[in-house]
C-alpha cells in the first residue's frame, strides 16, 4: 500500500467533518419538501468509504501491478443513489422516475464495483453495463426538462459534467488503461469527490435558504 | 468452466435485447399506475446476472465435482422483489402487503444464495427457510384473492407454477440431489427466466394496453 | 468451532418459532398504521442469523485467539432497520424522520459489522463510527419527544437501555478487549436479542391490542 493512504485519510478527515457540517445546516430546514438530511448521510457513507480505503480492506491488482480500492464503488452504491434522488426531488419527477433515477444509479455503480474488481479483459463488459445504466439514469433526469425551473436544470448540467468525469478518471486510471497510477487516480476521485458531495449539498443548501 | 457458459453468454444476449425492448414498451405507459418501468430493470439486472455468471465469478463446486453458480440468487433478490412488487401492484393489494410480499420475496432469494453457495449437507437448512419465506410470499399474495378480478388472479396462478418450478430445479440440479448437470440446470433455469421474465413482461405490457 | 455453536441453534430455535408466534399474533392487527407485519420478518432475518452462526459460515479469529462471529452485524442492518422503523411509526414521526432513524440504524450495525470482520487496532475506527450513527439514531429518534404520548417514550427509553447494551457486549467480548469468551458473547448477544426483539415485540402488540 503506497502513499494513497495518505489521499485517502485526507478524505476520511474532509468527509468526517463536512458529515457534521450537514447535521448542522440540514437541521435548519426541516420544513421543507426535501425527502430527508440527504447530504448528512451521503457525507457519512463517503467517510467510512475513505476509512475502509486508507485500511486498503478490499483491494486487487492490476494488470500494471498498481493497486486496485474496488470498495469504493460499493459505497457510491449508497451515496449516489441519495444524490440523484435528492436532485430528482429538487426537480420535482413524480414518484416513479425518483424510483428509476435511484435505481439506475445503484445499477451504475454496482457495475462499476464489477469493472473495478475484475481484472481481466472482462472488465470491460461490466464498464459497458455501468455506461449503459449511467445513460438511462441522465435520460430519466433530463426528459422533459424544458417545462421546469432554469435553477433546476443548472444543477442538473452541473451533475452531469461533473460526475461524467468519474468514468473519464476511471478509463484512464490503472482501473482501465493505466495512463497514471493509483495515487493520481485517488488525488482525482477525492477531488470529484468534495465536488459533486460537498460543494454541490452546500450548494442546494444555500439555494433553499433563499428561496424560501 | 464448462459448457454451460455458451448457456449463460446466450442468456446475456437475450435479456441484453429485451431490457431495450421494455425500455421502447414500458415508455408507452406512462400513465399507469405502476410504479415504475420495472421490466426494464428486472432484464438489465438479469443481464448483468448473466454476465457475472458467463465470466464465472464467484462459483463453488458441489460435492459431485459439478460447478455451481450461486451468484445467481444474489441478482434475484432485486429481479425477483421488483417483479413480485410489480404483481402486488396490479393486484391492488394495500401497501403494507406490498412491502412483505417484497420482502418474503428477497428473503426467498437470500436463502437460496446460502443453500447454493453452502455444499455441504447443510445447504438444505437454507433450503427450508427459502421455502418458509417462498410459501409466506404466496400466502400473501393470494389470501382475499377472491374479492379481486379475474385477469388478476390468472397472473398470480401463472406466477405461482412458474416460479414454483425453480426450486425443482435446484433440488434435481447439482446444487441438490444432483440427478441431471450443471448444463441442464443452466438451461431449465435460463427457459424459466425468458417465461417468468420475458413472457410475463410482455404479458403484463399488453394487458395494460388493452384495458386502458 | 467450540461450545457457543449449541448457543446458535439454541437462538434458532428460538427466533424460528416467535417466526410463527408473530406471524399469528401480527395477522390479527391488519388494520393498524403500522407499516407491515415487521415483527415476523425480524424474527424469521434473526433466525437465518443464527443458523449461519451456527453453521460458522464467516468468521474471523481475534488476537486472543477466540473466534469472532461478524455475519450477525449483516444480519442486524436489516432486522434492526425494520425494528427502528417500528419505532418510529409509533412515535408518529414524519416521513423523513422513518427513513433517517432506519438509515442511521443501517449505518450503524454497517460499521459494527467492519469494527468486527477487522481484528487489528483499526477495528476501533468503525467502533467510532458506528457509535457516531447510533448517537444520530437515537437523536432524531429521542427530539421532539416531549409533545408525544407518555406511551412512546417509556418504549423509547426501553429501547435506548437496551440497545446500549450491545456496545457494551461488543467492547467486553473478543471483538473488543476480550475481557470474556465468544461462549459468554453468544449467550450475552442472545439474551439481548430476546429482549429487544421478542419481549419488545411482544410488549407493542400486546399494547396495541389494547388501546385499539
Amino acid at each position: 500500500m503506497g502513499e494513497e493512504t495518505i489521499v485517502y485519510w485526507v478524505g476520511a478527515a474532509i468527509f468526517g467533518c463536512t458529515s457534521l457540517l450537514f447535521a448542522v445546516l440540514d437541521k435548519r430546514r426541516q420544513d421543507e419538501e426535501l425527502l430527508f438530511r440527504s447530504n448528512t448521510f451521503v457525507s457519512f457513507i463517503t467517510t467510512i468509504s475513505y476509512v475502509v480505503m486508507a485500511l486498503a480492506l478490499g483491494t486487487a491488482v492490476a494488470e500494471n501491478g498498481q493497486p486496485i480500492y474496488w470498495t469504493r464503488w460499493l459505497f457510491y452504491i449508497a451515496s449516489c443513489s441519495i444524490l440523484t434522488l435528492d436532485i430528482a426531488f429538487i426537480a420535482r419527477k413524480p414518484a416513479s422516475e425518483k424510483v428509476e433515477v435511484a435505481l439506475f444509479t445503484g445499477l451504475t455503480m454496482f457495475c462499476g464495483f464489477l469493472a473495478s474488481m475484475v481484472v481481466t479483459v472482462d472488465r470491460w463488459w461490466f464498464f459497458a453495463l455501468s455506461s449503459a445504466a449511467y445513460i438511462g439514469m441522465l435520460y430519466t433526469l433530463f426528459k422533459r426538462s424544458s417545462d421546469e425551473r432554469v435553477n433546476v436544470t443548472s444543477i442538473m448540467w452541473f451533475v452531469m459534467v461533473t460526475w461524467s468525469l468519474f468514468p473519464v478518471v476511471w478509463v484512464l486510471a490503472p482501473t482501465g488503461l493505466g495512463v497514471f497510477t493509483t495515487l493520481v487516480e485517488a488525488i482525482l476521485y477525492l477531488a470529484l469527490d468534495c465536488t459533486t458531495k460537498i460543494a454541490f449539498g452546500l450548494y442546494i443548501s444555500t439555494q433553499q435558504h433563499t428561496t424560501k
